[in-house]
């Protein structure tokens, strides 16, 4: 093996990139890194990085993709952070003609799964390998310790092992937080589900803070205060620890940051992509959907200016036993918070079934209890619920979380109610109560939605009398025929 | 002219067909019909209809495309109801060698918009045109006159005219619910919103059936009753008239039937696309997804019936005062289902502004007010609205509509609240109340989303005291650079 060849190359010296490549050279790997040079938009950004916090370190720096892929070794190891999207079809289409039979390509950006399952076959085709490795923990997690979900062309899994193994954040218990999840896009879906929970626990998060903030008039020591408290319990999490720094962080001026932060909150996709997908799985994933819409209506600032000033609303600060209410609002934040695994589990596991991908679920908790965003004790108590249930069909279903659940649900239904009468939104949790309703409502009113299609469309219907399966279209108005939409099949 | 030709033809005798092959000859056009014939399955269905319910009439009947084309005038018009999907597809590649310059193709299936805008440009391309044309109405609507939403090549417009409006729905004024709506796909983007709040209708209006039947207590007939008194006011509408009607029909053994249909409710797909679309143009359409999710949830019967077992909850009657909360639930539904176009009439807008379509929503609610299965006075009030503000940014807050939910506010907070106490699940009246407190909310807590997001991620933020636009990046923490995600960009 020559020695002066770098063991792994990384493309995309953003945030990201360039801490995942010194977290890389401080495990002791030799790195090369590249990056595109765009006149008057990325200039020197190589230069800048090799001399300024790559510098006297083992990286070495390409502006010219032949230079770069020449100085790695075989099979060449090749971390793409580049944007999600045509770019990284782009970037493969560049490397391919310099790359020999078995190099990898590792896209560790936040892609599509289908996208994935596509680049995964396309490389496949031309004799490479490609691992499409979903990649959370923000820039803190790349510098010192991810979590990273890796699938696609499965032998390329014993070459990358060390390397991503050695990046990534351990577990309480030693273990690295990087295990192979499954072919084609089943990296980057896991990481997609993984986003989605994290935008419905901020949503979670933001609710509890409002309803503190709107409901019991805390101020934002007092909220820093209950979040510290709530850190040291079932909660304990990464968010909830940056929440809790987040409300008592005072800028330069001396002025509490949180108030001078525009509520206009974006998004760069993932949770949409993970509603989406569970849409087209027919999964339920109500709360991530209303946390990606939230984040929508928060961006129409000036649209709700307006609406304010027709409807200024009566929302106050009026409940006395304060104490008593932070308690209420802790079931209604863990309990929503249990309603967003259990249906993101819950996709997954559809998910799994569908493509045959073979998910570990008790396995995919355990990835995200360090380095990532979501990271809690909390993923514990699900890689136990799965490990001692491993079929189970919804989280809310296994034996501890079913006894939680019990106990927060009073809690809970007090702050969705009270928050519904005093005007005051809680979409994440409104939507969870109701989802745990639904799921637990031995009978809904979708009979009469049936009924209804029936009516105006022919569209048949089971009968509780009947075996599943058999369907039925009743004459409901005596004319239009005995013709079923079933046949509408040319 | 050949008087022997016909004057459209339509492919697929699936319900659908069949009813608008009868609605246009009834209207005295010449109609050609085609149904592929596949042994064992679809055999013998083109004979089936013209010796049955086309038996008599101005209708010929053919097994072979070159005879069914060549059957027609010129420019030819072919209607197409087939499965939405691959079957289009595979018609038109069948259909284009013996078509001729000029002829012209309308999609009548729910195909989604972005394959409707491939088949514009694909035909196009080949001298034809192409129109996709949402037709809603169900069998009844395809018989005796529907809502129809045709776009795509604009100069097919004068040539279909005269039958499309022949054969739509007359609103109360006598206008045909049938007129041009823009280019490209947007006569399915307008019929995919369309039956997306023909989701969220029925689904609001279960809730009410559900509410009424576990809240108060009230049988079959005297929830009957109460829809038809509904369908003499202001939520007057095809949806409540026939739930009142099923809510009272009995079935061939005396029972009633709306007790024997079980709630497992399916979907075809136009619901989820709406939500989808919503989302792409990062708009909120919460509404009409907790709808999709709710019927996606309904169809899990028995993860439900297990999860009652451990949940069996404590709904009661518990409402003495039965008219007074009758109201309530008015005030819910209605408030609840204005939410529901507001959120969809804004995607419309969105959409017609980002793909420069030209939208006139005014007309498109008028072209509901009949013949489709939204049908209602309700849209008469929309038209208005946007006849008196057409750039209004939201219905709710157009003048008439203010005041109507100020009216319905009280008994619609009531509603959700009661719910959320005494377990019972109405995730649409929750979702929409929810969405008109966080729409008028001058702040929302989307600032510590913010906060978080560059907390971890370094993806910046807005400040309350700078301009729009202008982005923020704070070292929270003290460490980990000041390297911004914005520079993530290879």
């Amino acid at each position: 093996m020559d020695q002066k060849k770098s063991n792994i190359g990384l493309i995309g010296l953003a945030v990201m990139g360039e801490n995942l490549a010194l977290n890389m050279e401080s495990k002791g790997w030799e790195v090369s890194v590249y990056n595109r040079t765009v006149p008057g938009i990325e200039e020197g950004v190589v230069d800048r990085f090799i001399n300024g916090r790559g510098k006297g370190l083992h990286i070495q720096g390409y502006t010219a993709i032949p230079e770069f892929v020449s100085s790695l070794s075989l099979p060449r190891k090749i971390m793409m952070m580049v944007r999600a999207g045509e770019a990284v079809d782009e970037l493969m289409e560049q490397l391919f003609p310099y790359l020999d039979a078995g190099d990898i390509l590792i896209d560790g950006g936040n892609s599509n799964c289908e996208d994935t399952n596509r680049r995964v076959a396309l490389a496949e085709s031309k004799g490479f390998r490609f691992v499409g490795a979903g990649v959370s923990g923000g820039e803190e997690g790349a510098l010192n310790g991810a979590s990273i979900m890796p699938g696609g062309s499965a032998d390329a899994w014993p070459e990358i092992k060390p390397i991503l193994q050695s990046i990534a954040a351990k577990a309480p218990d030693g273990t690295p937080c990087c295990e192979w999840i499954g072919p084609a896009g089943s990296g980057h879906f896991v990481k997609m589900i993984h986003n989605g929970i994290e935008y419905g626990d901020m949503q979670l998060i933001a609710e509890a803070y409002w309803s503190m903030k709107q409901l019991l008039g805390l101020d934002n020591d007092e909220m820093s205060a209950v979040f510290a408290r709530w850190n040291k319990g079932k909660l304990r999490s990464y968010l909830i620890e940056i929440t809790s720094s987040i409300l008592s962080h005072k800028d330069s001026n001396g002025k509490y940051l949180i108030d001078e932060i525009l509520d206009a909150a974006g998004q760069k996709g993932t949770g949409k992509w993970a509603v989406i997908n569970a849409m087209e799985l027919n999964m339920p994933l109500g709360l991530i959907a209303s946390a990606v819409f939230e984040r929508s209506l928060s961006g129409q600032k000036e649209l709700r200016e307006k609406a304010h000033q027709y409807f200024p609303g009566d929302q106050q600060a009026s409940h006395d036993n304060k104490e008593e209410y932070q308690e209420h609002l802790f079931a209604a934040l863990y309990a929503s918070k249990l309603v967003s695994y259990a249906q993101g589990f819950a996709v997954l596991q559809q998910a799994s079934t569908q493509f045959s991908w073979k998910l570990d679920l008790g396995q995919i908790a355990k990835l995200w209890r360090a380095g990532c965003i979501i990271r809690s004790v909390f993923l514990n108590d699900i890689a136990s619920a799965y490990a001692a249930e491993p079929a189970s069909m919804n989280l809310l279903l296994t034996p501890y979380f079913r006894e939680e659940i019990k106990e927060l649900l009073k809690g809970w239904k007090i702050v969705v109610s009270d928050a519904a009468r005093e005007e005051l939104p809680v979409p994440a949790f409104s939507s969870a109560l109701n989802y745990f309703y639904s799921l637990t409502s031995q009978d809904l009113p979708a009979n009469l939605v049936q009924a209804q299609r029936d009516y105006f469309g022919a569209h048949t219907f089971e009968r509780r009398d009947a075996a599943r399966g058999k369907f039925f279209h009743e004459n409901w108005t005596g004319h239009g025929g005995d013709t079923q939409s079933g046949t509408y099949n040319v």
